[in-house]
């Protein structure tokens, strides 16, 4: 199978080349990147040489690539893809968007959120590339827009709920959600500098972050009715790792077997979902370098609450993984291929 | 003005003195640590060598303390102060507990949450030493109770909403709040150790910590009716500092500026308080090593709720900087005596 | 291929396990801790769920390990191997000792640095796991004596130079290492809690650690007569990784260009050894999780010295990955097997 | 005392303001920031906010200072310095400048290492700030360079031995320095971002580190001959602190009372030089925040080596509590003034 990545010079893109290493019968057939065209891959990101296939890669322009590959992971950011997506697709490769171009599920939505866009058309076509959700539209598609890295922890966490028609919607469900630094990509900004994060903390974009659109859009389509979200992000001094508190009322009380049954039985066939036990609250270092995603569920009878805790690693379940898992469904592959790795811990 | 410290081994022991280090006119007249009496403080910190004082202490059994000091802090860990407490106060003292052991208005609920109480009797005579509430009864009081860490951070951001019936009660009130790891203290433990907590995030006793009946009492006192709190603890990968993200609704809607203005109203006598500008998102780093709490508000126009954000030094102003202030309106001090370092930032 | 872990409840432990959950056509017989034996492998350490394997595996006392696998890993603290060592390998199976019980030649040495030796017959048949200098030995080794993480750095830095009779051995060689925490293992001390590594840097053992006779010994190997070293380690605020940085003089200046090819030629057959560019400085987080050891050449003309740096994972090519390869060397399989992965990197 | 800062955008500039709140009778009569003017101090650094004369000041342009501070500092990048001295000092302030550029005693050294200079007329009147070295000359002086960092460090911890002539200078001094992130201050770089320093380590500019003539300088001043020294920086992944190690020959052999004695005597009357006791390593953390240099010394007779260990704060220590420091000294007030607080550990 030839690969290629589109936008290779971000850490999203170091992390589909990480992973890409460990999959067996891939042949990465380039790797772009506008700005850095010319400079050999291993020179870019020194800790990929030794690898035969990557020591002989040369970043380059993403021009010319027609035919070259049979699957294309678009690694750049927002703003970029719907640009370039449909020579791709016409040029008849299918493609895994890692941006938010192709998530939402109308151009009205996208551009209220970001900008206008540039490849409506493709829209109704895309497929929001969650396995455990549409598995079965991934197989089949040519466009797989990757979730987000907060909607895939939220997303998760609250599908099998929200299928079954439990969860009081007449009250907001609340998630608190903690992210590692990689959330925010390579790109230069003084809020993700060391010395700014290190021993330190903090909320951002406390209101109206560019996911929430993403995960109410993913919660109410599960729901079958509008679900209203509280989303707060924080920033965590970590390189990598989302865990999210979600606090939710149910429509009515249900045991805790009632409850945990109702997640084993909707991921039985999802390797990378773990239902933890009892009692075990989920950490962001035992998913570190993984596509699982962690699930862990407490009751609070003293407020009538559920407090869900979701944990993933960001850059993999909540993008490069992902991504490749989507690839893994798009070729009728096993979902887990080249994705067995436990976590690196510590 | 002569100050002792029983319990200086641990790290709000280190903190006091830290603090008592820049503040005039300050004696400390002993250091106890019962396992390591006889060993020279500096040899036990070696940070705090080259301060005159300090050179000089050596750490005591907790006996004989009788007339030494004018006031003692008791920095145990819960389950001490309340054995010691009484002796010291005949002895004449008057005593800061930075323990649990006096937070907590009734035996009963303390038998409920920790053990056996060995001084009831002193139940009622202890003050909750938060500064901006009870600033009065401090002032005249014999035993403060110095409060816990996650009740200081809670209980400034929702003090001003609940002293005036804004909160809607009839739902809990959710605060999700992450802390340093100082906050677990010296004591050894797997949880602790840096393999565990570095590139790692998670939350622990997701229910049922218990610092929730401490926060419940003093927001019910506040408000005048139980309040119901949904409370989660998790575990930052830093030294220093708790944030608390608080999620509420309003009896009724409320402009930002009214708003802001009872919070700038209820704390205009208070130097600690930071009400933060408008949008600003208070981080944990604008107040390591200070006695600030910082606050910030978010009204969320699609779900209708409010976030409130909290940030403190959790052995600062949540543990030895709050007890030095409390030591300050005690003495008829200024309360900032001591106390008017900036953050160590970064 | 049937192998067994001694002493898995410690990070070498988890870390064979990591890596071995990657290399194909592996079972785990068996994996024991007395002090924990009968929790299942995955409640001890959750990181390692959803593997089907060790879903199954239970610890279990060290006894009754006859027959149970071809290979045993010996995951101990020192003092333990040279123990159980002599009974394993006459009931067949080949040992492969991650402790120091086996490194240095003689029992009068060991003793000189951790205690009386308890299998001196054993000494000297093990052979020194370093698979760069003793491939040939390894293979045919019952007893692998698996080298200490500082070691590793150092001698794979030094071996070309000293081979050749390049080095001035008449003033001491100096190297200067730092290493992450989990070199320190997982039990539990003051200095390895998150509060006393955090923003912190330290040297410790600065004379006298114990690794120091075995890297003499072996760099004396190399050089065919006594070496002189001082080696000074230090504690880095990371998990993972050791650098050393080496400084040496010549006995004859050499250019760069043939000072490369020395180390080329050396390591020309070696899959973990990376030279790197000229005026690149090897950085631990390029061979995170990986059995990579970079290395850099700096000649220095104001001083006439020669600065070398090495980069290795301490838990991996220091400990566990090492292991493997060692494994895979004794096994006749290909050196890199289940060894493949690049740098988890950020 | 009225004090100016110009270039108070940077990490220097807001560890001057966080010092100087602490000490008294100090009026801060401007900051500046060219590119920053018209800014609130406090919404510039909000971790400043709440102390009466910070929410005052405004970021203004460095023009129209004349009259306005008696003491002036300079925390600019090299190369800004030089040109704004020479107005300074005619306008009657007594200028402190924290760069690069009146450190060298030639035009022709500084030319060498970074560019032109654009005052070579001063640096014969500029005085090196290091108050154990020069504390009379900095007292009359009206300009004075504030030493670098890693010459802190290195200087502090080689100057009594080299005053009495008593290392073996036929050899090159080994200086193996690790700094926090604060030393490459404010500006953005990719090297300086949270995810490549996080759990990584690195030397960087490992031959001709600008700051080796510096040291040379005075190390070869002390010694009244020239000093071979090889100096490599390293990258650790922590906000504040420095830690050199240092490795040296003596000319005759010394027991380490007579060794201790020297340096005892040598800073007798130097309150931020610890001697720290025998065996103790110091760690970065015992000075954080602090002007404290902590030294500590290894005889090591297997080589007849000695190491010896210094840390200090590189901002605090490093460049703005060395600053205020020089100024107490020029102000003919006590050299502590205002830097008496004790290390925030952890």
């Amino acid at each position: 199978m030839r690969v290629g990545i589109i936008g290779a010079s971000g850490y999203t893109g170091l992390e589909l080349l990480r992973l890409l290493a460990l999959r067996p019968q891939t042949e990465v057939a380039f790797v772009t990147s506008r700005q850095d065209a010319g400079t050999p891959l291993t020179t870019f990101f020194p800790s990929l040489a030794g690898h035969p296939q990557y020591d002989r890669l040369i970043m380059e322009k993403p021009d010319n690539l027609s035919g070259r590959a049979d699957f294309i992971f678009l690694a750049t950011q927002h703003g970029v893809a719907m640009n370039l997506a449909p020579a791709l697709l016409e040029s008849g490769a299918r493609v895994i968007d890692l941006s938010a171009d192709f998530r939402l599920k109308t151009a009205e939505l996208f551009q209220t959120w970001y900008e206008e866009h540039k490849a409506p058309q493709l829209l109704g076509e895309a497929v929001y590339g969650l396995p455990e959700l549409y598995r079965e539209r991934i197989a089949r598609a040519r466009l797989v827009a990757n979730p987000g890295c907060y909607p895939t922890s939220i997303i998760l966490a609250l599908a099998p709920l929200l299928r079954h028609g439990l969860v009081d919607l007449s009250r907001p469900i609340i998630a608190d959600s903690k992210s590692g630094v990689t959330g925010a990509g390579r790109t230069l900004a003084r809020g993700n500098t060391f010395c700014e994060v290190q021993e330190n903390f903090k909320a951002y974009k406390v209101v109206g972050h560019r996911h929430t659109p993403e995960i109410v859009q993913e919660l109410s389509i599960l729901a079958d009715e509008p679900v209203s979200l509280s989303f707060t992000p924080h920033l965590l001094p970590i390189n990598r790792g989302i865990l999210s508190t979600i606090y939710i009322s149910l429509r009515e009380p249900l045991g805790v077997p009632a409850f945990r049954a109702i997640y084993r039985d909707f991921y039985i066939n999802d390797p990378y979902v773990r239902i933890r036990p009892e009692g075990y609250a989920p950490e962001t270092a035992d998913v570190r370098g993984t596509n699982f995603c962690d699930l862990g569920f407490f009751p609070e009878s003293s407020t009538g609450l559920w407090k869900i805790i979701s944990v993933i690693d960001n850059i993999c379940r909540g993008a490069s993984g992902q991504a490749i898992a989507n690839l893994n469904v798009m070729a009728n592959c096993p979902e887990d291929m080249g994705l067995t790795g436990m976590s690196l811990r510590p």
